[in-house]
């Protein structure tokens, strides 16, 4: 039985200690967060205990930690971590600075601990069907991934600015996608953007619409579509061309029921956003991280696709602003 | 914080155990099983104690039971339940004979203790938006209700043969949705029945494709079609038509993945079967019950609810026997 | 090149006088009609001649007609047709009583010509394909069909008068399609009914709301739902349950967008009627008599075939008014 | 009634004359084609003769022609037909080289007669429910149009070869349905390619596999994604995000069967190719056509938007060739 604590006691943060709480197979011990009401108050959700970081790298019974806090917390917290020779179950990104997540991977490297970075999308039952059909073989060999990724509406202006721009905080998780689904890196990426959804986050120095194109060596291609405001739900699809067919992973509906009346057939909207889509996501790749530490086995997603959907992540920003195709540089 | 024992170790009761013990707003204390290796077991995965019967009727801590056992102890647990003045939540059907069911019943109302029929269906999240949908009048006047309810494959001959035919124990959900959904008991049941999917089914006396029509007096119509055996899961749809329109739910798939290629284009099969496509239905007739409890609310559905559903399964296999339509006396 | 000449210029006969026209395999060369300016105007539009039936019956070139004429002329016509020799094609009913059909069908036997009986759906592209897929055993074998047929709205009251009712008039159709696709004659029919469009069909002594249940020798089952108003468009479903699986056939829309909202997704309703629904399955229908013509094939759908499913509607409306189910005698 | 000719009795002008010989407001007075035998046959096949382009041209009852003969004859018989003062429906592209087209153009213009290019998808009954839709305000202001454009399989090299290749061929109708659906001119194109599906493409000079992206001055994107091989028919959908929304147009499939069976559930590929999918198409644009002509009114899609399309198409392919964005000049 796994013992974790966990940094972090947002909204991201009480998912993943949840979670933790109601796995057989691990035991959640601490909770860790600045703001000590929302530590002590999800402590005692969880039958845990608030902690502060030092006692948490000191306790020889915990064996592991999730890292949910501020982004900006991350790599400092990771490195501390490693050196206590801690498992990390990490939220993605590493850190916004892609020399910063390098040195980061360095002293992981060198502590010898899994560091697992959790892009949640991998562990969406659907994209696992999804991966899983490909793999099998179904259409081929792959050509082109398409991918549309719609947030419901925009987040508060005062998180963007931290945030590290649409690329890095929201297009980082397509990105990811695209690596796992190609299985391999690309070499240039063209992005266009707009702001249409609100002008506070231009003046925030942001886009909130933007289409980007991914080529990888071998001459396969990859599209996708973000905006920070669909009006109908979380989208989030994908579509697999192949030698031999497409495949699809269509959206999680809120329901099955329809209607229909002499305004036409109307069904049910997506699943409204993260929390309700990707919520068997966030139990399965806390089952993934477990099996890793208790087999030994290499964390996957690793620092490196952390490394990797970040450096796609700033080629893209970098080609907005050159207005040209950039290789990230993989 | 609810105390609840419960009777029944196998496969319902555990998923009610299982419940029980997640639920934040309620606590297993007892498993109560005459296997004592599946007791113990379940006990031992919940948290729970081992218990008698007697233990449990005479500790004054635990406040409600949960009856899961073989169909033909319910009735009687119900009445020792119901004079130790514990709440009752009881997995269908109360037995198999009306008479019984309404003598049990009679036991119940004289103790004045609530005793909720565990009708699973009524609580599956997409079943509960057709029903809010019907109530919030988008097609009108409901005027037809169409089931098909198919299940994947038989059950073993065995429990056939003890399980009161096809019409008490499968169709019998069906029932209820109609009465649920009508708001109105039938006047008239017509049954017409056969045996195609297993010749042992017929030499013990059941049939295994069922269509069962039934009328309202005010002339409102069902129809139900009924198969032990699908080949692609488990078949769970409604379809109601009103004076302004017709709602569907249609059934809850196994994923949202398709793929295109020159066969055609496949999706998922529905669900397998009921554990997965009633798990979140279990949890939230659950939550119902312990509102009930709390509230001091008459539950629904009802102990009443129930022998309904039983006596439409008696007319049903009635009418099949005498092949004419048969007033169940509602 | 075969020469027709058409009886019947009113809404089916215009469909029909059309295609015809169009096609290029055969020639329109007279319309009958005792509203004579049906008739001139159909002629003009078709590039055909105002005739009277006996100079139809008398003009050697024309070796086949069409009868879209209203229902209670179709028996007279068949017998001077077939007596004049020529190959007939019927819209459906033959007549509303079995026996005037019966000594009508001995007439065309006796004279040996080819009598083809119209009943669309047959030919209706997706259903010709859900048959397809049934013969060529992708569920087994078949068990039990489930047809649901629902109209826009219904005709005017006085339509009904003279129709033979819901049975004969509307649910033949499906009557057809039921022994079409089992390929076995029921031997029982159960009908239940009641009148919940408009309380002017009652008293016009029909109803406007059915469902019947049919059963074969081999304890095939069969489940139609029929309204004469849907609120949504045309509603034709059809569902065949089998030992390997299921086949449905489901609605043909209007269109292929959706619109996504806070709303819902939104997509087109069925189209409208029997105009848009079968309009290729009335061009098809005309192509297999031309080709049963051609080749001295016995027409299919037959008189036979006429008979049979007005046998059915006449048993559902006896087993309506006997309120038990009834033998066809087939 | 327009009396019309047509050049061109290959493939896509077999289409079109059978098209105006079914229309009851025109009249296919002549073929011509270099190949005798084609243009004997399809003069047969829809009773018009065959004459030569002089004929055509000097002949006063024809009043206006339709040009579907090979690309590279269709400037200068539009040239000529403007100058005898014949009406222009003229198949894409007016040419291959824009400083061709824009000369052709004024030929036009200084003849004033009306040029309809044949841009069939607009007329797509599917499409043009969606823009009615966007035109009604449904999804508030577009923001983005995704547009998926797949053909079932390559066409022979030898035609690639003088095809103008895939943005000028293919991808053209994605060119002018962005730019109808937008209602604005791209400032910017950029385009990623590869080839993918037969190295005898790549040989010719060309790709068969591309994403464009495109940009307007007001920040709005599109994103089409292009291939030769489907491997599963004709794959024709677009989707519109809007600040209120999303509008998507699926495909039109081959049927409405589905089974189901323990493999999953599988229904209709698209329908296979543009003669399918776009048969309604053709004989809505026809019509379209034929009502400018007799009202005197502007035709649309005019050649300017035949100009548009090609200057979109030529940016794409320097943006290949150059791997940098590029300004269409529009």
């Amino acid at each position: 039985m796994l013992t974790l604590a966990q940094f972090g006691a947002g909204r991201i943060g009480q998912i993943h200690a949840r979670n933790v709480a109601q796995n057989g197979r691990c035991r959640l011990k601490a909770i860790v967060d600045v703001n000590a009401d929302a530590a002590s108050a999800l402590a005692g959700d969880t039958g845990a205990q608030v902690m502060t970081a030092d006692q948490v790298f000191t306790d020889p019974e915990i064996g592991a930690v999730v890292i949910a806090s501020a982004t900006h917390t991350h790599a400092a917290l990771i490195e501390q971590a490693a050196k206590a020779g801690k498992a990390i179950f990490c939220e993605k990104p590493i850190d916004l600075d892609s020399d910063r997540v390098a040195a980061c991977l360095g002293v992981v490297a060198a502590a010898g601990v899994p560091l697992f970075v959790a892009f949640n999308r991998r562990f969406d039952p659907n994209f696992r069907v999804l991966h899983q059909r490909l793999c099998d073989g179904v259409i081929g060999d792959l050509e082109a991934v398409l991918i549309t990724s719609v947030d419901p509406a925009p987040p508060p202006v005062d998180y963007i600015k931290t945030s590290g721009g649409l690329f890095r905080d929201m297009m980082i998780h397509d990105f990811d996608m695209v690596v796992w689904l190609l299985g391999e890196r690309p070499v240039e990426v063209f992005a266009a953007g707009s702001c249409n959804v609100d002008p506070a986050i231009e003046a925030a120095g942001d886009i909130d619409t933007a289409t980007v194109t991914l080529r990888t060596g071998s001459g396969r291609l990859a599209q996708i579509f973000n905006s920070r405001r669909s009006g109908y739900g979380y989208d989030q699809r994908i579509e697999l061309h192949g030698s031999a067919g497409m495949l699809q992973a269509s959206n999680w509906l809120e329901h099955s029921v329809t209607v229909a009346t002499d305004q036409g057939v109307t069904g049910a909207k997506p699943m409204h956003f993260f929390l309700e889509r990707y919520a068997l996501a966030y139990k399965a790749e806390l089952d993934t991280f477990i099996d890793a530490v208790a087999d030994g086995a290499a964390p996957s997603p690793s620092g490196e696709d952390g490394r990797v959907a970040l450096l796609l992540a700033d080629a893209a920003a970098e080609s907005l602003t050159a207005n040209r195709p950039v290789n990230p540089g993989l």
